[in-house]
């Protein structure tokens, strides 16, 4: 059996942070391309390499040097990773499935051609065509530019025609605004699953996610009062998504889960994603771990979960800015809370950690890991 | 509340190369202090200096860039370590602790003052001095050197008087020979503790071990059949050693269980242990995250248990030489083991990884981790 030992991970955030911290025990070897020499992932990895992802030059380069390449972001251009697969080099995701998290107008079509339940969506190229579109299913309507957006930019809440005009001024030439139906959700779901090449494939528990300001707070693990029939079709879902687009590594299938119990999918995410950062203590196998295991197509670990129930609660950056400091009052409150740091610049409203509490019922894990994250961001 | 976050290790073992992978979520610093640019931890730390341990000057120069120095082992000298502690540097341990793992000798003296079971023991200077307590306690009887020992090295089981003269022979200028009682141990037990400076201490369960000339293969946790009582008291003795040593950081406590039940100390190890490295997957807070934060001054984490039993298994070098293509297998008859490769070349005898395997009960763990151990060595 190849094994693709040299992995090139193209981005220096937090989730390359975590993967490499993975890698370690693995025996396999990384090399970064990061945006800056302080960025998250190139304070720990030593073979980073500074450069921009978007420079050709700079990812054949990169690329030519590793056995295969995967992401931190999805914002490397896609025809120049279709280049790169041409030119032999493994990409995983390859283009063809990435494409997918990258333009929510080809994830939304296909998705809507799967069958996979979806809001109402249509393709909106100018303000009247977006009018039509609100006005034929009622307002308010959501606008999401079809590529280039994240944690919440790209996206807007639109009231009603007079609005309809902001969401294409300075909209990318290579983006459309993907207009869909307003759910007025009841809470937000995450089905994690991971793939391997040649098809095996297995689920993470479903997570209730809290989002604020379309950024990621809170997961729940697994999600409470999910019936084990729902849970189980979005689990399925989710695998068929991946067989069907034939992602490798980890997908992410962000959900909403309607009033009435009905669940469409807001996202698709081909990474390690915020959703699954309970998976380091909480399942048997991490996201982080079974990404690289599927990107060096190794067979995959288990992803059941290890405890009753697993919280994980971003920290946002907030008055507190010596982190590390305050792990002295974080940790002596609560001997179990995990804590993760991400060596970043503590600025307004950035991720910068997160922790993680496993236990005995969603409620008391919830509790544990909100004050731990409060503290940290300097609320308590 | 300072913290002590730049910590240099010396030493580029597995523990270290582990010690960094746990680093990485804490937010710490880690320097590395390294033999050769090839060794373990040497491959995965970004800031390592190659340098001989043994160098009053390279040493001095290293810490001098550091808040805190620890270990990856105990052979840096004491004297050294004093000049660097009398010069305001932070050692963890200290030299005054780090001598009792140092120095068989003085080990045995200190807990014997202190009450703690240990075999009969008596300092040896010569051959004649050997007889003679052979002959006093019945032969055979165990000969250490009292410094510079390690996996089995500067250990004989010497059977009668005519093999007294060996551990004399090339023996160090400061090491002497430390006779002990021959223990006919029914099985090797282990317990774990970590202490932070000012005197927080918490205990992991007690693992039973086995050894395999003189290098541990296998440990078992909780150790089974062992009584709560008899696990109380072994803790607490490794507690009161901590406390009273001043240790910061883990210390290993290594036992023999005699056929009658009495439990005496083998050695002890004061840094992370082979003996601890199940608490990686095993336990709420790993023994390598729980060394880092009492050396950095933290609150030490949740030492319990995560699972009913867990199996470490070592896997020493054998006829399979490629590791990494190995996982495919290993990883692919079973989702649940932990694989952990070090980086090190495959010789043979040589520690290169260990499997961890959590579940149920010591049968089912035992069986699966051997047969991964087995596997990686190319005994299957």
């Amino acid at each position: 059996m190849r094994n693709d030992r040299i992995i090139g991970i193209i981005g220096g955030g937090q989730l390359a942070r975590m993967m490499y911290a993975a890698s370690i025990p693995l025996g396999l070897t990384v090399r970064l391309l990061a945006e800056t020499t302080d960025s998250s992932a190139a304070q720990v990895v030593p073979d980073t390499t500074v450069g921009d992802y978007t420079d050709p030059d700079t990812v054949r380069a990169f690329a030519a040097d590793c056995d295969v390449i995967t992401f931190d972001h999805e914002h490397v251009p896609t025809a120049l990773l279709c280049e790169l697969e041409a030119s032999g080099v493994g990409v995983r995701p390859s283009p063809n499935a990435l494409v997918h998290a990258q333009d929510k107008a080809v994830m939304r079509a296909r998705l809507s051609e799967m069958g996979i339940p979806c809001p109402a969506w249509r393709v909106c190229r100018t303000a009247e065509e977006l009018v039509a579109f609100g006005d034929e299913l009622g307002w308010p309507v959501i606008a999401k530019a079809s590529r280039g957006g994240y944690d919440g930019k790209g996206v807007w809440r639109v009231v009603g025609p007079v609005d309809a005009g902001e969401p294409f001024e300075g909209l990318r030439s290579d983006a459309v605004i993907v207009a869909e139906e307003f759910i007025p959700f009841a809470r937000e779901l995450s089905a994690l699953v991971v793939r391997r090449p040649g098809g095996e494939a297995r689920a993470y528990p479903v997570s209730e996610t809290v989002q604020r300001d379309s950024i990621c707070h809170e997961t729940t693990t697994p999600a409470p009062g999910l019936s084990a029939e729902v849970a189980a079709q979005l689990s399925s879902d989710a695998l068929r998504i991946a067989e069907e687009l034939d992602v490798v590594g980890i997908l992410a299938v962000e959900l909403m889960e309607c009033p009435d119990g009905r669940v469409v999918v807001n996202e698709l995410a081909m990474r390690p994603h915020n959703t699954g950062h309970w998976s380091i203590e909480g399942a048997v196998t991490s996201q982080f771990e079974n990404h690289l295991r599927a990107v060096a197509d190794l067979p995959l670990g288990d992803t059941g979960g290890r405890e009753p129930a697993v919280c994980m609660s971003n920290v946002l950056g907030g008055p507190r800015t010596d982190l590390v400091a305050a792990l002295g009052t974080v940790c002596g409150e609560n001997p179990r809370v995990h804590a993760h740091l991400y060596g970043k610049e503590v600025k307004p409203g950035r991720k910068v950690g997160h922790v993680t509490v496993c236990g005995p019922d969603p409620g008391t894990v919830q509790r544990e890991a909100r004050w731990a994250s409060d503290y940290l961001e300097g609320r308590r």
